[in-house]
């Protein structure tokens, strides 16, 4: 129910993800108001999936901590239980990011060992995604959060971007030690002992060059990051749009031009994980179209057919081990 | 001798300001090696400006503060020493951003009554320059230093962009009460309290849409933004070239949307005001075209006329009687 054209576009969403024949119908459930769902379902020929009635909805915009609180029976947080209980192996949603991490923070809990949830948002760059860790979920981090993002990213990036030694950076406003203070330069040293891939210092241009596959930040400025791209993007659009309507281009040069923007659009990438909780949970943007829905499905059957969880407890196990007195 | 192209966009810059009428060329004291700077002079016709030997040049990416220390005798100390005995009014560089703030502390000074100087870059949206303040002086600000910062971009905003009534938006990663942590809510109570125009939080997308005139945040996160929107113009700009490469368009498309991207160019608008030091300091990008120069020489002229220093000086001094115990 969750998303700006919800539940139009996570049922053709889920339709994408069966005929693409990766996902089977019969495991899919799909959780909402019933009667908004039947009609869709019967014109998208989506049988046999199964259907969760869930009475409530939490939309967009809605303060997302009070919602959980009082709104039990919305699809969100019957979802989530589903998942807990085991009737559902991973979750997904286009709905209000908020909700989604506090309904899972309280629904699922934490991994063992994790000591704060983050959200991984693969971005966009000239080679491929970049992974940005925490984008919001832990708004001021300890460098120990961080060290455990950028052990869960690793893990993230070799499920379902095939990268099997993905290389990491810590967002700086500098190259240099000392830049940056405290807070970065006990995060470097932290992330030098750990047992991933760690390139050291990245900065801002550097994340959308693909410099390195994980960006670990604090929530506050990935969050922001994030907006300012999306932003961004817009504007460039808008800018090229006026550009367009003063000197008309011939059609192909148009499709071509639209289709480098649609590069950009990180809605596309099948979703950002919250990574840390003990289910692979799975968050897409509002404005999440059908194809992005189908990626995130696609996405979160790759996680559990990896083992994500298992993974990640693994490595944080034996990180706390080697190093951690 | 700042800057990538240096001295000779520098140069031509200066020229590009005399020629455009508003600067007088006996008002342009030339800072830097002389046997660099006079062939130039002589080659674009720039007497009667005047020449300020300095032997030693600190390079764009040498750590800031060891080369202000050492280098005694560099453009960049000369020139500020210049500002600070009263032979100059104004400071304009393209050099060393580091090297410039540390050197303005240091031989200039903070103004009575500030706690830190702040960069402010004025940022392009779809509704003219936003300034974001700070952008790296200050990487962990305390509210008061926003407050502050608010209350001095408000004055630049006068000054430069002939904004009466600057509108102030405080960075966030949420529009309710209540996000983005304690420190955000003292600094929001400080601004409420201030004699701005506050308008509230504000979220990254926010900037390019030219909700407000002013954003204020730490250092940190607005250098992030400030590189983040770098490297994503860049990208943007490699995926039209390479859409373009497939399908070339018309000539005067191709222009329109070159232009396009050239007005995102943060670099073109006239140079970072450092805010806060005794007198009006100008930074530009290292790649500051002689275009940018200019501007950068104009708005030093601007602030000085305006008397931007006279106003956050009275302005501090009515907030601290008016709020602060």
């Amino acid at each position: 129910m969750g998303g700006d054209h919800a539940p139009r576009a996570v049922l053709e969403g889920a339709a994408l993800a069966i005929g693409s024949g990766g996902i089977d119908p019969a495991s899919l459930l799909l959780v909402g108001r019933e009667e908004a769902l039947r009609p869709l379902i019967e014109e998208l020929s989506l049988q046999p999936v199964e259907v969760v009635h869930a009475a409530e909805v939490i939309s967009m915009d809605e303060p997302a901590s009070a919602a959980v609180r009082s709104k039990r029976d919305s699809s969100i947080s019957v979802a989530m239980e589903a998942v807990a209980s085991g009737q559902g192996d991973a979750f997904v949603s286009a709905g209000n990011t908020g909700a989604v991490v506090a309904a899972a923070s309280v629904v699922l809990g934490r991994s063992k060992g994790v000591h704060r949830p983050g959200i991984a948002v693969p971005m966009p760059t000239q080679k491929g995604p970049c992974i940005v860790i925490d984008v919001g979920a832990n708004i001021y981090c300890k460098p120990e959060h961080l060290q455990q993002y950028a052990i869960m990213a690793s893990e993230y990036c070799r499920a379902v971007f095939d990268k099997p030694t993905p290389e990491v950076g810590l967002l700086n406003i500098g190259s240099e030690e000392g830049k940056g203070g405290g807070f970065v330069s006990e995060t470097h040293a932290l992330l030098q002992a750990s047992d991933i891939s760690y390139r050291g210092f990245i900065e801002g241009q550097d994340i959308l060059s693909g410099a390195v596959d994980v960006v670990v930040c604090e929530g506050f400025v990935g969050n922001v990051i994030l907006k300012v791209a999306e932003g961004l993007a817009k504007f460039v659009g808008q800018q090229v749009h006026n550009a367009f309507a003063l000197h008309p281009p011939r059609n192909e040069v148009k499709t071509a031009v639209n289709e480098a923007f649609a590069s950009l659009d990180y809605a596309e990438y099948g979703g950002a994980p919250l990574l840390g909780v003990t289910a692979p949970v799975l968050i897409g943007h509002g404005r999440s179209s059908p194809h992005a829905v189908m990626n995130m499905i696609r996405a979160a059957g790759s996680l559990v057919e990896y083992g994500l969880n298992r993974h990640i407890a693994e490595r944080l196990a034996a990180q706390s081990g080697g190093v951690s007195p």
